[in-house]
């Protein structure tokens, strides 16, 4: 049976375990907040010392409430919280929201196996329990706001905005403060949230629970969260993946993300960071989209809850403008996001050009110039501008300190609003009158008064449109033959800990990965000789051992052994320097090989991210890897399309392109070998720790890839 | 005699020439917002067609005007505004502001004729003349404020903050619309400007002149400027050292930094954006700094105002909060933008862990946690950790949804400013209430309600500061002997048009640039092989004229021959190739040239830039020039520590250093080298359009550098 999510945010009755009497700090706030608030069901303060808690009758335990309680709300000494659970569990109670702090966020061990312990209770009762260390949430249609966060407290702007027909936004985040103050931005923007939820420790439930909880219920249209830990990448996975095929975007800051956060966020709440690159793959997987700022993720959700179903088709903004400077600098700031700012068609320069003062311009940006902007109204620009062929999206500039004009042309914004098939966003370049924002968010449109974010709202709007396309396109299929898994499983079964190139290659061809070079695995002087012959050209040959790793630096390789002497000498030399590095080391033999033709280097590996599972990477091979760190990361299994999205996102990209006179690599092969390595590993993941193929060597187009050394690391 | 840019901001007389009554437009609302401000002065209307504006007497020409005019500002129609701009010359006005449109920015060359005409005019008179298509300025001080931007407008907030101690700013931009954003975003941050000037099309001043006049007044302490072109290279050079000597930054947006900005200003003011590179380069040299939108160059100049003279001297933030989530978010954010979050030491840890509940952390971030903060207090955290020896700064994290924890430690955080050593910035997470701002500003303190921008900030004014520091020690000497520059302007004065490597060779000798490899210059097949053996070993050939720039692309170049048939063969080779490449070239002869030892590749370049003037390119070698366009630039001269940092910011400056067991390559060399091609190229910058010494090898450590090629084109 799930935990019943539903009890925790819309509940029939609440208890409030720890209540006080106003002006005794936080646990006198909660209550007081929550009475602001018209909740529908009865409240029962829980109190030890007092009969009678602001005007509400009081009781001595949960047990003594007179009706069923859904959720309790707890804000007692940590000591206490454990007892008072399990009472909860006991009388019934379906949810808790803990909000006392001093558990494993307190040095020392006591804290945290109280915490252990909450968790064991929350599971025992089956209850939906958040916190400990959390400021509550707030479940704005049930009116009911268990928190002491100042923004649940006496204001004049209504919970939710008046007149507002845009989609719904949730926030869930561990921080309390942060949390909230998502909240606290998006109001002014008349943003209309249907949740705040805090989770703290997260001893029971998730963030990402909550998520998946309201993607089910339905009513939710856009996600802001904040992780500072991933407790399970299955859960990510799966609700990453459920709101991009619910086309609901979560719009997500990752906490922890350097070493300096990591420590932070551990003795915050406990949290462990885990590695931020391959959380970064696993989010790019899923269209999730990284946030740096509150403002900026608040934003970026407004976008999408007033333009969900009329996104983006691509990358071309028109811009509308009575500042000539200001649509320069937007030209600007679009063209660095990786947006375009195309010049105007005829056919809408046409109808736009009769409109404009001699001054102005129909180029696009099309400027109306301030002067002429008060005549034709921003709409009769942006009208036009959006049914032009060649644009995708338009950003109008304004001033919108003064709400006058606006509330002039409200009729023709809202008209505006329902024809318009591409998206339309406002930016104000002075500080907004608070009517302005009624005015557009009335009439359906977002209003933003910080250029970088308007112009990264168009750009992650089209972006995760096109990704969720192409998601929900790709079908689920895996390119390698089934009974690989069967032959490799029995091979690893049988290795050592450690598998050579020669002992790893047949497990990649296995997975149809192309190992390329002719080879021979030889034992003696004279059959590495014979071999080479039979191989024909310059040759390498390689010690193969489990216990040496890093041959190179044993100097176990010799290169380019081009005739018999050559090869008798270095086959010699090889052995006694491996035998020198490494006494003892068991030698399976020299692997003689062809020298592999010509190439560009790359590296593919698997590593296993403590947190998040096995993890391909790709680097641009030699000094790119080593120097310039060029490396990109994603979950296996890897699917085609993400591969090649993987090659484009290397820094170094254009280096397999057609290079001085070069033709470009094998892209196609590179492709192939990522897929099928990446099937390999999810096939196995239990039981490889790492494959190194380093250097795989990409050749031109059409002429494939080798893979030139292999390495094979069982889990221990 | 100078223009008397003081006649312009602070006229003792002012006239409105156009003048008209309320209602009718842009022409009424100049003349109605000026007389909301209690300027001291005259102000005369001028009018054609009213006897009175406004309940003022009108006049029907400057020259009726009763007493002497200082000023005059212009709205009118464009096609009057030459004559009216004559007359004010003939009546001794001074100075002129032009409002109208219709000038440069029109199609057509019409407007462009009649631009010209202003400036000659303005030159004629030596007037100070701002626009036309401007929107006037402000002038706080003297309370005039001669524009139609609604924020010089009615408004409740007092043109300067009250009790603010703080320095003050001024905005100098082209664009009016944006140019008054600036104040409409810092008068909520209660920041204090002084002047804010838009100067439009700068058919006469530019904005960087008004810059300079109020550096030399004195009363300005930070700048924020927007340029949309640089009209005149030297001034900005002039204008940017004088600030970075007097301690005052300049903060600067550069528009039309891509092809569709550039093509949007082009129409906007009739600018010509010039190359972005070269605008970097000099704005590096002088601690300009960039700032990517209003509100983040506002908060950047809030934070210079506030802590001028106490700037960080390093990069090491201490941060203290009362949001955990916020301390990791901010920690972060630090960390991804090049500032330190280092743990703090014991003896401050000793102080501060008596304040903090057990489950709060003095580890750096401080986290006072939202329980204990309100005892505690902001000044409480901040104030041990200011003292911290291994901190440079400090970022306090808050809510100041409230004032009311503010308020109540009001003199405490005025003792803390005052004996305050490192600036301490405060960054609220909700929306501040505006007595929170008001709080604090009156105690010297910048609220920040942008994390993105705090950070900045900080980093900003320790980098400034460093930059400043170092610019200020710099001793300006050349490096090389005065001697070479009249070397090599008889040599450059004798050569064609274009200057082939053995040509080039003596020149940049003459400057000390060590070409390295042993060479000859041969006429004859027999001649290569001698000097061949001369050199010993293996030598490359390559044929000389001046006619064939791209000697590999004409076949023209041999690679390692090593004897004397090879030689041979290749001299037979490569010139019947050039002569095929191209008939009748003039051939100097054929260079013959030790193989230059092997090393790391680079490019040195000259390149003139058609506004900035000659700027040196460095670019790491081969395919990271051609395919990563990883290059960097300066304007020439270039100091020895400049040429550094041009080193370090290249992309892949970590391959310059031990790579695969090779040691560092010999930066002091090619450091030694930026420096005296920059020196050849500052002294003969009239006469060389373009030098191109490709490749140059970098040998390890000690070892020096190699010019392996090198071309001088002459300017036409």
């Amino acid at each position: 049976m799930k935990r019943d999510i539903g009890a925790l945010l819309n509940p029939k009755s609440v208890a409030v375990i720890g209540a006080a009497p106003k002006g005794q700090g936080l646990r006198g706030r909660i209550l007081e907040f929550m009475r602001l608030h018209p909740f529908a069901g009865p409240i029962y303060p829980v109190s030890r010392s007092h009969s009678e808690v602001q005007g509400l009758k009081a009781y001595a335990t949960i047990g003594d409430c007179p009706g069923p309680v859904d959720l309790a709300v707890m804000i007692i000494p940590a000591k206490f919280v454990a007892a008072e659970l399990e009472a909860c569990g006991k009388a019934g109670v379906k949810a808790a929201a803990i909000v006392s702090s001093g558990f494993a966020e307190e040095p020392g061990e006591a804290g945290a196996r109280m915490q252990a312990e909450l968790r064991t209770i929350a599971q025992r009762y089956n209850m939906a329990v958040t916190g400990p260390n959390s400021e509550g949430f707030a479940s704005i249609d049930a009116a009911l706001l268990p928190t002491f966060s100042p923004v649940a407290g006496p204001s004049d702007i209504p919970l939710l905005p008046a007149n507002r027909s845009n989609g719904r936004v949730a926030l869930v985040a561990q921080s309390g403060g942060m949390g909230f103050s998502f909240f606290d931005r998006g109001r002014p923007k008349e943003m209309a949230f249907d949740y705040i939820v805090t989770t703290g420790n997260e001893a029971a439930l998730e963030g990402l629970d909550i998520v998946e909880h309201l993607i089910d219920e339905g009513k939710t249209d856009a996600f802001l969260l904040m992780l500072e830990d991933v407790k399970s990448p299955e859960t990510f996975k799966r609700v990453a993946e459920k709101a991009l095929r619910a086309g609901k975007p979560l719009i997500v800051s990752k906490l922890g993300k350097t070493d300096a956060g990591a420590r932070a966020a551990a003795s915050h709440t406990a949290a462990l960071a885990g590695s931020y690159a391959s959380f970064q793959a696993l989010a790019q997987r899923y269209g999730v989209i990284e946030g740096n700022q509150v403002e900026e993720m608040v934003d970026i959700a407004n976008g999408f809850l007033c333009w969900r179903g009329r996104l983006p088709q691509g990358r071309r903004v028109g811009i509308c403008t009575g500042s000539g400077g200001g649509g320069v600098w937007l030209s600007d700031t679009c063209m660095q996001a990786g947006l375009e700012v195309p010049a105007l068609d005829a056919a809408t320069r046409a109808i736009l050009d009769p409109l404009l003062p001699s001054y102005g311009t129909s180029q696009n940006p099309v400027d109306g110039t301030a002067q002429a902007i008060r005549q034709i109204g921003y709409v009769g620009l942006a009208g036009p501008l959006v049914e032009s062929p060649v644009i995708d999206g338009v950003i109008c500039i304004m001033s919108a300190r003064s709400a006058e004009g606006l509330t002039h042309e409200k009729e023709k914004l809202k008209a505006l609003k329902a024809t318009a098939k591409k998206p339309i966003l406002m930016w104000s370049y002075t500080i907004p009158a608070p009517a302005s924002v009624e005015v557009l968010s009335e009439a359906g449109f977002p209003l933003y008064t910080n250029m970088q974010n308007v112009v990264a709202t168009m750009r992650h709007m089209g972006d995760w449109n096109a990704h969720r396309e192409h998601f929900l396109k790709v079908p689920d299929v895996r390119t390698t033959p089934v009974s690989a898994k069967e032959v490799v499983s029995v091979a690893l079964a049988k290795a050592g800990p450690v598998l050579s190139e020669a002992s790893s290659k047949p497990l990649l061809q296995a997975y149809g990965l192309a190992v390329g070079a002719k080879e021979k695995l030889v034992g003696s002087r004279e059959d590495a000789i014979a071999a080479a012959q039979a191989i024909g050209g310059p040759v390498a040959l390689k010690v193969q051992s489990p216990d040496i790793l890093h041959k190179t630096e044993a100097g176990a390789v010799a290169l380019g052994a081009s005739n018999a002497d050559e090869v008798g000498a270095a086959y010699d030399r090889i052995t006694a320097s491996a035998k020198a590095y490494k006494a003892g080391a068991k030698v399976e033999g020299v692997l003689v090989q062809a020298m592999a033709a010509r190439g560009r280097e790359v590296i593919l590996g698997i590593n296993r991210d403590p947190q998040f599972g096995p993890m391909l990477m790709l680097g641009l091979g030699g000094i790119h890897v080593e120097v310039l760190k060029d490396v990109v990361f994603a979950p296996v299994p890897v699917a085609r399309s993400e591969a090649e999205a993987m090659i484009g996102r290397l820094k170094g990209a254009a280096l397999l392109g057609p290079v001085r006179g070069q033709p470009a690599a094998d892209k196609a092969a590179l492709v192939d070998m990522i897929v099928k390595l990446s099937e390999l590993a999810a096939d196995h993941k239990d039981t490889i720790a790492e494959i190194d193929l380093n250097p795989v060597i990409v050749h031109n187009d059409g002429a494939g890839a080798t893979i030139a050394d292999a390495l094979i690391v069982k889990v221990k």
